[in-house]
Formats: structure tokens, sequence, C-alpha cells
């Protein structure tokens, strides 16, 4: 996507044909500011201080960390080291274990001499496939755009409400939720978006208002309490958002706060869709409530925010009273009934296992299907 | 209540009998600083910028602000324009014009020279009946969360779920949705509060929070997104809350996001009450999504976060890209069939116009009830 004019994606190889460069997303709203990767400890740092984050591109740059310790050591030790080193980063990122499993059998079947260059040509391989599939999720998701635009009042914007950020930030380009936005924008199709803050990490107000700001897509940041008032009066024709899991049911883990968005989409006739590459399935569960692991991250992301101050400073103020305790759980699970459909690389379907089903034949195969 | 061993109350008539003091609430809860209002734009613009807020503090200021006018101009015409001004105030609170009226009331009947004492009189008759229907409205609830207690395992807590801040600070004393609580408190009854954040203005984390720590009540404050997720898995055991006018049917307007939690509580099967003194009820009202107005604020109170550093210095901070707009709806409107009950000065009742009928016929009287 274009950022001042300039095309960027979210992670690439430097010129020199070493370094990785990637925006370093703690920085964002107020800065701009791109990081050049030197190694793969570097790498590993920038997952874990979420300079980058959202599972497509913690997948890639771990890809790419590999290819940093690939040309430091290429030696099998190094190999080994490097993914064990990754693997600790983030605790639930699917994509994360995806990527380096994939990257340890392409490497691990080649000389130590040859993995070097095979390494930096798969994880841009990765990234080439990842925006590839963030395209085809904004094909699908945009002919849904076009059907509830032309139920609209001629004129009137088509009204989406998202949560967090399933952005091109969250991946390498276009992303998950925004593909179709920006798809549809670029066709001239009258969009106005409802950014969901996103407590406690402001993803929402600092990351997919970044994005649509510089894409020029009219949208308007709300506290994350809005969403049922705007349901209730007609102001929201639909909720379009990521998943970080989707259960072979369809249960669907994504940020928290995002399964009461789905209740108040259910209760108002507001369609509730989930945008998702088909790699966020977890083919292994049923019952996302039951199953799905729920991180608790630390209380201080809640109680601390960041912002920048009115002469430009960048600050971290506390909101609570000393020796109030903060619990923070990162993510919910929304069953699968309150899900409209789910926006895959390969169309569209139920949330449920008889939709994904039919879309991913393959991974259904073998298994009893309800 | 007490703060480090003093007790307070929200507002009083000042030692030299004629300015009023309020507890400053924007400063909360990293200073406790009381501030005296000298004469009626004092009052108004401690309603406007929520130095003072919450439904019956609210109505309080707006009597003791009518005093302050009549000690500066008793005449017809300045009681009119005190009462104009004052009404502008704040627009979904429905006991800003309860108190207004009743000061109209009284004031109006008494010859000019009889006014001011008349109205400061009648200023603290509305604060000592507050504080006697905030008890009352403890006793009531109290009796339910015995009942839940005696449901519970021996020793595990009774876990409540607040949003916003219904406790002391919004009203006299005791508070309307913390009444139940201080009340079991101080029987020893086990409890613990989820404290909902309550974006964008922070009253759950800065006051109630605030409250709860002082009076020593378990508590964890959570982003608003976290609710649905705790009732999913069973952490909650009844949501209680306050409002800021119900219909005569049972619907509730209160601050955004409460509707949001009253649809997780419908679907998870926990308990969801209302706490309120009967001047919140609008008994011309029957639709609350249709009728209650709801006040937008400026959306700088979104994109703006104010809190301490670490350094101990108060600052504000930004946490949207230049550019990017913010909506900023105060309240929302829960329909009646999703509140279990509403807690009255006179009882519990089912959230409906025969529900409310039973408790108060006199005001009930002379309509039609559905």
């Amino acid at each position: 996507m274009e950022i001042e004019g300039r095309s960027y994606r979210t992670i690439w190889r430097a010129e020199d044909g070493v370094r990785v460069a990637i925006i370093d997303q703690t920085r964002l709203p107020h800065e701009f500011s791109i990081v050049f990767l030197e190694e793969l400890e570097d790498a590993a740092r920038a997952i874990e201080r979420m300079q980058v984050r959202g599972a497509p591109l913690i997948g890639a740059t771990a890809a790419f960390g590999i290819a940093l310790a690939m040309q430091a050591d290429p030696s099998d030790a190094a190999l080994e080291r490097a993914c064990a080193r990754l693997a600790r980063t983030r605790p639930t990122a699917v994509n994360l274990h995806w990527a380096i499993a994939r990257m340890r059998r392409r490497l691990g079947e080649l000389p130590a001499a040859e993995r070097t260059g095979a390494a930096y040509a798969e994880a841009e391989r990765i990234c080439e496939e990842d925006v590839e599939i963030c395209r085809r999720i904004g094909e699908h998701g945009l002919a849904i755009l076009h059907e509830i635009a032309a139920r609209k009042p001629a004129g009137e914007p088509v009204n989406i409400l998202t949560h967090c950020n399933a952005g091109w930030l969250a991946t390498i380009d276009w992303g998950t939720a925004t593909a179709p936005i920006y798809l549809a924008q670029r066709q001239g199709l009258k969009l106005h978006v409802w950014v969901d803050e996103t407590r406690p990490r402001n993803q929402g107000a600092a990351i997919t208002a970044f994005e649509l700001l510089h894409a020029g897509v009219p949208h308007t940041v709300i506290a994350d309490n809005v969403g049922g008032h705007l349901m209730q009066h007609g102001k929201v024709d639909l909720c379009l958002v990521g998943t970080d899991r989707t259960t072979r049911c369809g249960d669907v883990a994504n940020k928290i706060g995002t399964y009461l968005k789905a209740l108040a989409a259910y209760h108002n006739g507001v369609p509730f869709y989930v945008a998702l590459p088909s790699s966020t399935i977890d083919w292994s569960m049923r019952d996302g409530v039951k199953e799905i692991p729920i991180e608790q991250r630390d209380g201080r992301e809640l109680t601390w925010v960041r912002g920048r101050t009115g002469d430009g400073r960048i600050e971290e103020v506390c909101i609570v009273p000393e020796g109030s305790p903060a619990a923070n759980y990162a993510f919910d699970v929304t069953p699968a009934r309150y899900v409209t459909g789910l926006i895959t690389e390969r169309g569209v379907c139920e949330a449920s296992e008889r939709g994904l089903a039919r879309l991913f034949p393959e991974f259904a195969a073998g298994r009893d299907v309800a």
C-alpha cells in the first residue's frame, strides 16, 4: 500500500540483499519509521516487542529471521537454534510455527552452502503467497460489499465496522479484513469504516486508522463500547474482522471484544463476516470456547497508555489508581452461530464444519464432517 | 464514604454557608481535590466539564447552582435564567431536569427575599433524600447478593461486573450500583468486582477502581472488551450497573457499552441488574431506543487520554493519527428484555411497565399500563 505516495510492503529484503527492512509498528501512528534487521536476534526481538505483529507478518518475519541466521552460519546446529529461538517469541501465533516448519523443511534438505540463498528465496515466496491470498480474500469480500451497496439508497456509503487491525500492516500487503475495503475504494464504491479503538493496545485507533487515513478511506474512530448503539440505530451495514484462529467448526478466536460485536450484530440483523487465510484454520479443534487457549498478557498494557503529547513527545501515562490490579485477556472466541460467513482465499462459506469442508476438502478429508 | 480515614460526601455547603464544595472528579484517580463553587456559572461548568458526574450528583449540583444564583439575585428573572442555563449542561440525565423543576416549583411560590435560604435548604434536602434512597437501594440489592452467594460453593466470592461509575462518587453517598456492594462488604460477604475501564472517559478505571480501592473491596480493572469472554467462562455471577434514564417500560439508558454487556449476560445466563433511584425513571417515555436522546460529546475525549507519567506528572496523550476523525456517543439504551431486574429504593421489580407500576403506582396512575 502507499504511504505519502510511496509504495510499501510490511517487510522486504533490503537493497544490500542481506538486511531485512520492516516498519516499526510500535511507533505508529505518530511516526512511520523503517528499521533494518541485521541478524536473527533482531528478527526475534522485533516479533517479541511487536514492532511487527499480525499472524501473517509474524510468520514472514520468522522466515526472514532464519535467512539472517543462515547468512551468519548455515550449519544444521545454527538452523535448529534459529528455529528454536523464533518459536519462543509469541505463544499463540499459529503462522509463526507454520512458517518455521516450512523453512526448516526447505533448508534441511539442502547442503549448508545453498541454504542462505534458498532461505531468502523461501521467505520471499512466503511473502508473495501471502499477498496473493490477501488479494483473493479481497476479491471475495468485495462481492459482498457490492451486494450490500446495491441494496442501499444510491449515494449512501456502505458502513463497515471493524475491530482491531486485520489490515495490510498485519500481513505483507492488502490485509485480510481490509483487503475488500481497499479494492472497493479503488473501484470508487462509497464506503465508511467505523474503527474500534481496540483496547487495551489500541490497534484500531493507532494502526487501522493510520492505514485508512493514508489510503484515503473515510473512517471514524470509536470506543469499543459504541458498536452496539450504532447497530441498534442502523448505522452499520456489516461487521468485518480478522481472526487469529478459526476452528474446523467455524468458531472464531479474534482480538478480545470481537464476541461482543458479534452478539450486537446478531441481535440487530447486521451481517458479521470474518476474513481469513486458510492458514489460520485449526483443523484439530472444534469447540473454540472450550479448546482455544486465550493468552493473558501483562495488565500494564491496559493500565498504561502510550501516545503523543501536545508538544510532540511520546509518553506513557497510567490511568488507574496505584494499587488497583488489572487483567488483560488478549482474545475471545465468537461461536460460529453468530458469524454470517467466512471470507477465505477460496471464497466465502458458512461458518460451519460443512461450509469449511466444502472449500477445503483436502484438510477436512478423513475426518467426520457433521 | 471514607477516603484516608475521613468521611466525605460528593457535594456539600461550605462552612461559610454560601459556597458549595465538590470533589473535582476530573482529577481522579491521581489527585483527590476539593473545589469550591461560588456562583451559578461555576456549578454549570462543573456539570459540563464533568467535575461532577452521575445522574444523582448532577441533579444535586444543579440544585445548589440555583441556590448560588439566588444568593446573587433572587428575582424571578434570575431564577428562570438559572434554570435555563443549568438545563443546557447535559442532555441525557433525567435527574437534572427533575432537580431543576423541583427547585423552580419550590422557589417560585416564595417571595424573592426568602428564596436564597429556601434554595440551600431544598438542595440539602435533595442530598439527604438521595443518601437515604441509595441506602435503601443498597439493602434491596444486598438481598440479591446474598441469594447468589448462597448458591455458590462456600468461600467463593460473588463476582460482580460493573460498567462505568454508579458509585458513591456518582451520587451523594453510597452510590446506586455500589450501595449493595458496600453494604455486603461491611457484612463480610466475600466479593470481587470486575471493573470495566469504561472508555472513552475511563470512569471505571479512574473512579470506580478508586472507590473500591479505598473501600477495601477486591476488584480487577478490565478493558470494556473483556466482559463477554468472562461471562462465557462462568467468571461473572451478576452484572450490576446504574442508569441515567429508565423509561416507564424499563428500557435503560446508561453509559455507552452497557448494552453490549447486557447482551453477553443474556446469552450466558448471567443476571443483569440495574440499580436506580426512582428519580431517574422517565414516566413520559416508553421506547428507550427510539425516544431517549443520546448525547454526543467531543471526539477529543476518545482521542486524548489523560493519566500520570512514571515520574508523577499529569499528561494528556493523543492515541490516533492526526487527521483521523472520532465519534463519541456517551450513552446507549439496553432494552428491558435484557434486564433481569430493576433495584429501586422501594424494592426490586421486573424491568417492565407492570413491574414499575407495581412499585410506583402514583406515577403510573392515570396512564394506561400495558
